[in-house]
């Protein structure tokens, strides 16, 4: 399915796996490109397990330097040496997870086999963190125990269509394509003035994805996240574990709903499901009350927008 | 099934995850206790998936330094402590983990809530390293890139039946049950000796069980390993890649039943298979053929002996 994302789940629950979930992390697919978030504990083996394209995954982002969200990293960056990686690696995370990352080469006494460029991802602040011709990601600031960041990833403005037959029968020239589809007017060797909107047709529509935990509800992110075509949203607890939620610094199912909402988002899907629950269905009876379009998180599945 | 050892094999792969192998793991239980061997990545994600007792963990044995094997630990030592253990922690392995593990509660700024021993494991010698009124752990040295050290758990002698029978019919008073039980006669009050042998059947036979993981070919185990009634010895390769076994100081499955034939034990379970093989059942062909009472590790399956 070409200019859709694929958003695949590799883990839906939080810090304790379980027997309905493992640790953080999912990969998206935009642009022919793989985009690891998160990586707790087991991503490689559920990554394995799917056939993941390794080699076309060159971009990880990292939320926050808790265990459940970095576990996995040793383990998968060494696989990656081992399938005979020698491209470069980019790391997006907080300033510390350099220092995890070599403690861990450091210890077994040899380097991954390939470079890895660590970019450091400011907590505090909203900031582009990575950006090519056609996508941006945002990082910005979430509410946790931690300093925790949240993560936009966001199709740049896309070409117009030509119309083909407009194009014939003004004479456009196919070196004038380009130009068009990026929204100039075409003038004839007459220096007649065709304008663009008699030769082409709107551009498909920019997609957004918004990854967001580990939070607390946060309205600030709001005006960042608005409008996104999929949400993914943290829900550690059911509404009666609030005063839990609260502590914690996590969110309730109803909450990211929510969130999701006031930021009148296309769809929302809930994660990071506390192993306190055995039954998740609950979780999403309460976010669909709220938000209608919600999903639960299922691990090894993929979602497409 | 009491009186048995249960063993659980939770990976069987070896460095690199696939479809069909998980990181080097399984669970020995023995006496009423869990000894977990070897912790690869998602450990604790099989052992909550099946449910095992964590509180009845309280020893874990390393067999070597290599991240397939203690990439698990870090996570599984944090869950411990998020499910309230208090209770001390033993780890068995080379001196070096120590450090891998400090650095973990380091990084993370907060340790794991309950104290862990380390018991510094000499990769040299042969050497009890665990020992209680009813079992015995003895570690050995492998051949392996790195330093390796096998295990045996081994039952001590156990107390004979008592024949209730002839106890009563010669009058033994149940204060003397215990000592007849470990093999002494019984003296009547006129003074006459009544043998040991008349009192009681034998024993139940102690078990042993043997880990070898990972060697490569090594005759110098034999008479350490003989008899036991079940050894876990590696089988990373086939015969037609047995260049690349030695290169790499791992075995071939012929060679693991060569040494279960030579060291006469009841069966043989092979593990540690490399992710290079879509289909295991040659490995265990190849194993039979040499020694009749050979089995794949499958995960998440028990065996009892």
């Amino acid at each position: 399915m070409p200019d859709k994302l694929k958003l695949t789940i590799l883990g839906r629950g939080s810090a304790l796996p379980s027997k309905l979930a493992n640790q953080s992390s999912q990969i998206l697919g935009i642009h022919n490109k793989l985009m690891l978030i998160d990586c707790g504990e087991g991503t490689q083996i559920a990554i394995r397990q799917l056939d993941i394209a390794l080699a076309r995954l060159n971009h990880i982002f990292i939320s926050h330097l808790h265990g459940d969200h970095i576990l996995g990293l040793p383990g998968l960056l060494s696989t990656l040496g081992m399938l005979g990686r020698k491209g470069e690696l980019n790391i997006y995370a907080h300033a510390g997870l350099e220092k995890y990352i070599t403690q861990q080469t450091e210890f077994f006494g040899e380097d991954f086999g390939y470079p890895i460029s660590f970019h450091p991802v400011d907590p505090f602040h909203t900031s582009t963190i990575y950006e090519d011709k056609a996508i941006k990601v945002t990082a910005f600031p979430l509410k946790h125990s931690i300093p925790s960041s949240g993560f936009i990833f966001e199709e740049k403005p896309k070409p117009l269509h030509l119309r083909k037959e407009k194009a014939d029968q003004y004479g456009v020239p196919i070196s004038q394509y380009l130009n068009i589809k990026n929204g100039m007017d075409y003038v004839t060797e007459e220096g007649v003035v065709v304008p663009n909107s008699e030769l082409t047709l709107p551009a498909d529509p920019s997609k957004k994805y918004v990854y967001c935990s580990d939070t607390a509800y946060n309205e600030k992110m709001l005006p960042l996240i608005e409008n996104a075509d999929c949400l993914y949203h943290e829900a550690t607890f059911l509404s009666e574990h609030k005063l839990r939620a609260k502590e914690t610094q996590h969110s309730t199912a109803a909450q990211a709903a929510e969130i999701a909402r006031k930021a009148k988002v296309k769809q929302l899907i809930i994660g990071h499901i506390s192993a306190r629950y055995t039954d998740f269905s609950p979780l999403l009876d309460e976010a669909k009350a709220i938000f209608k379009n919600s999903q639960l998180a299922e691990e090894k599945k993929s979602y497409w927008f």
